[in-house]
């Protein structure tokens, strides 16, 4: 028997047309096609590892997976491979061999998502699955303000989806920024990075800020619904369809990437 | 009888489900969309003065128009009114009073498009329809040396289409640049400004630069086929999704633009 090769591949798709990453028996996912895309390659049942489940209509720029499997070709044909039989708005960027306890999301210490939100009083012809349309003028340093007093080691229960089933709401909030576009007025953007989210958080957190961003609450009610860890108090969570993931942060040294294939 | 005013309107739309902008009998259009939205608002048919065709597929991010019709809003009411009654791919993104001479298309003295190019040996999973995509890697430095040769005043007749009407084969090709995008590794445009185009012009130039950048023709080739005047010599017509109408250039003075409404 052949031994097995551990494969880590990154993606790129636009979440429009898929209900998220993770396999559904009836509808289409981003694992689901790319599992089909092995068997129908390789003839092998292949069960592939994202870095973390995507709500449906989320969107990618740069989502690592992994797999093992007995070695057949050079990471260079896998790519063109894999992209031959997925559809056009999922990519494979990258392809390349890895130590075999490598694992796409255990071994992942950080994520790192943008949040993205067209904010003019008239639509985004070229975007309305790709940014969550505000038409208010948002007031951007009272959101500032707000996502400085969520920034740290927290209790995250007030920005999490009632649904969601962690045993531990305490993470790191790395950085949360709000960012104007320079190269398009009306166009911003959050960044968010902790050592892992809680389900919606990003999109609870982006919610809340844009609240304060259409003065429904101020920085210091954000501070006191962090404290007192109740959802109902946040913000709405914001639509899927702004919400990007941008890299999965591994240990130094374990994931070396090419240069410019981690572009934004 | 109510005075006439004359108005401005500034546009913006993704081509991709119309048949370019001039109205239609039975394919969907930006002015058949315009005359229709302005009929329902106001009970009048008008006729809507684009400032040029764009071919079926072509994006605008800033396209003006004008019309004439009696005064019965405000410029930014215009606006909203005509936001409501047009689908969320077509945009008004500002309307304003003007003299009654002033005709979007007639009192133009120049075009400026930009060419989208994806050039990356995978898909843009967001873009299929906003750019063209082009896999092998394309050599910039001899697309800019090409681009040289084609600036100036000259006869363009291999660079319109066989079915192109204009009776003045002859241009001013003021720019034609190409731009690698500092903030997305493979992803190229060419600007092309002129005091007006031919039929594909633009689509033309783009194609024949991508075939130099793909060493199919030279440069000096390209200074040679500008001269022959020859169509069959020339390169390609690029798809037309990769075109954007960038801005229509006015006499200095004649349109006063309000700050960031002519953005790319």
């Amino acid at each position: 028997m052949p031994s097995s090769q551990n494969w880590l591949i990154l993606l790129a798709y636009s979440g429009t047309c898929y209900r998220g990453w993770q396999i559904q028996p009836h509808d289409p996912t981003i694992e689901g096609l790319l599992e089909h895309a092995l068997l129908e390659l390789t003839g092998q049942s292949v069960k592939v590892h994202g870095a973390g489940r995507t709500d449906a209509g989320v969107h990618a720029l740069n989502y690592p997976a992994s797999f093992q499997l007995d070695t057949c070709f050079s990471a260079e044909k896998w790519r063109g491979a894999l992209n031959s039989k997925l559809p056009e708005d999922v990519v494979v960027k990258h392809v390349q061999p890895m130590p075999l306890e490598f694992h796409a999301r255990h071994s992942a210490v950080g994520k790192h998502y943008r949040y993205l939100i067209h904010n003019c009083p008239y639509a985004d012809p070229f975007g309305p699955n790709s940014a969550w349309w505000v038409r208010r003028s948002l007031d951007v340093a009272a959101m500032r303000e707000a996502a400085t007093r969520l920034v740290g080691i927290h209790d995250f229960s007030a920005f999490r989806s009632v649904r969601c089933a962690s045993p531990n709401p305490v993470k790191e909030l790395r950085e949360l920024q709000v960012e104007l576009d320079p190269s398009q007025p009306g166009r911003l953007w959050i960044e968010a990075e902790a050592n892992s989210f809680l389900q919606h958080m990003v999109r609870i957190l982006a919610g809340t800020l844009v609240d304060v961003g259409l003065g429904k609450l101020s920085p210091e009610e954000v501070g006191a619904i962090l404290k007192n860890r109740d959802r109902t108090l946040g913000g709405k969570t914001a639509p899927p369809h702004g919400l990007y993931m941008l890299r999965t942060i591994y240990p130094d040294g374990l994931v070396e990437w090419p240069p410019d294939v981690l572009h934004a």
